[in-house]
């Protein structure tokens, strides 16, 4: 198995966390999106949808998008599990981790990727490209406040997101933190239930993946 | 259990497909969005999210999102299998199911939303309010011709979105096309491969569901 990979960039960190979590090692290959390498014919035999991260397998099956990647190794990799252990459970985390990914993560690349100069004709990720729209950018940066509200609300009644044990929801709620520093939107001082929660979840060794 | 529908809406739609493709019989409620009755009290202490379709569970747990829905019944319930049998199906359905969700589904959400009269101030679901932007109503419609042309190349190559056999994936899809229409965006004459899917999902006894 190969894990193609992108240092900076928010999303392969989810995997790179996940990976970390479940005690892994796989051999990676960087793909530099600062140099368009994405766009290479050989990488995009790979993922036609040109993003990082993207899992190939021994069998050469290449699995892309980050979603994709955590389930394949949830289900070769059962322990720790990320996902939950029964039908309530996984459901549950699923419900979180997807407002944690469209209300948090992708109003954070809404906000980035509709102002930042050299996104521009890029506004979207994939084969088709699309021009910014900078009401877009504000709209993003107004959503990733109201996820940070919301989720500090969370984590005045749950330990971590989606109940007593850490998941993938809150890997990819730590993410969207770090990732809209980018764009200026910090949590506020008196978040303290997201602040708790930030220095736990960062303070695990799996954060420096 | 019980099902929190709305007929006409497509979201509640895709969990119906699902139920009906089970052979599940389950309760349902219907919430009128037409009258906003997902923001009645009673309902938000179900989902705080405003959305339909919620699955309640025996115990109370209420499960919104449709991913987290589809998750609740392929867990309990897991034949036939619609989300995949082992690590790599199962990875190779959420891949291509994201991409049903984000470049098919949620660009006619976007294109729906940002011009549809009774969605002003209302241009994403949830409990904050956010303006429509024009620019972003036709995004979702060049989006959905996109998507078409893609899927078209993809069903030219595979039987089902996610190979041989039917999954979730098809579900999202066949909800996307006709939701699609809503907006306007059909497929094209030339795009024989997705007419022939099209044809054969929509033959199933669940496409009625």
């Amino acid at each position: 198995m190969k894990f193609y990979d992108c240092t900076p960039a928010p999303s392969p960190r989810r995997v790179r966390i996940f990976i970390a979590e479940k005690g892994l090692e796989i051999e990676t290959v960087q793909v530099d999106l600062m140099n368009k390498e994405q766009m290479n014919p050989d990488f995009m035999a790979k993922n036609p949808w040109l993003t990082v991260p993207v899992l190939e397998l021994d069998d050469g099956t290449c699995i892309s998008e980050i979603g994709a990647c955590c389930r394949y190794l949830e289900e070769a990799y059962p322990e720790p599990p990320l996902m939950g252990r029964d039908p309530k459970e996984k459901a549950v985390i699923e419900m979180w981790n997807h407002h944690m990914e469209v209300d948090g993560f992708m109003a954070g690349s809404e906000a980035l990727r509709n102002y930042a100069k050299g996104m521009k004709g890029r506004a979207l990720t994939g084969p088709h490209d699309y021009e910014q729209i900078p009401e877009l950018a504000e709209r993003g940066k107004k959503r990733l406040g109201h996820f940070f509200a919301d989720l500090d609300t969370r984590l005045g009644e749950s330990e971590y997101i989606a109940g007593d044990s850490y998941s993938v929801a809150d890997i990819t709620a730590l993410v969207t933190v770090d990732f809209a520093g980018w764009v200026k939107v910090t949590p506020q001082d008196d978040q303290t239930n997201l602040k708790r929660w930030y220095a736990a979840v960062s303070a695990r060794p799996s954060a420096k993946a």
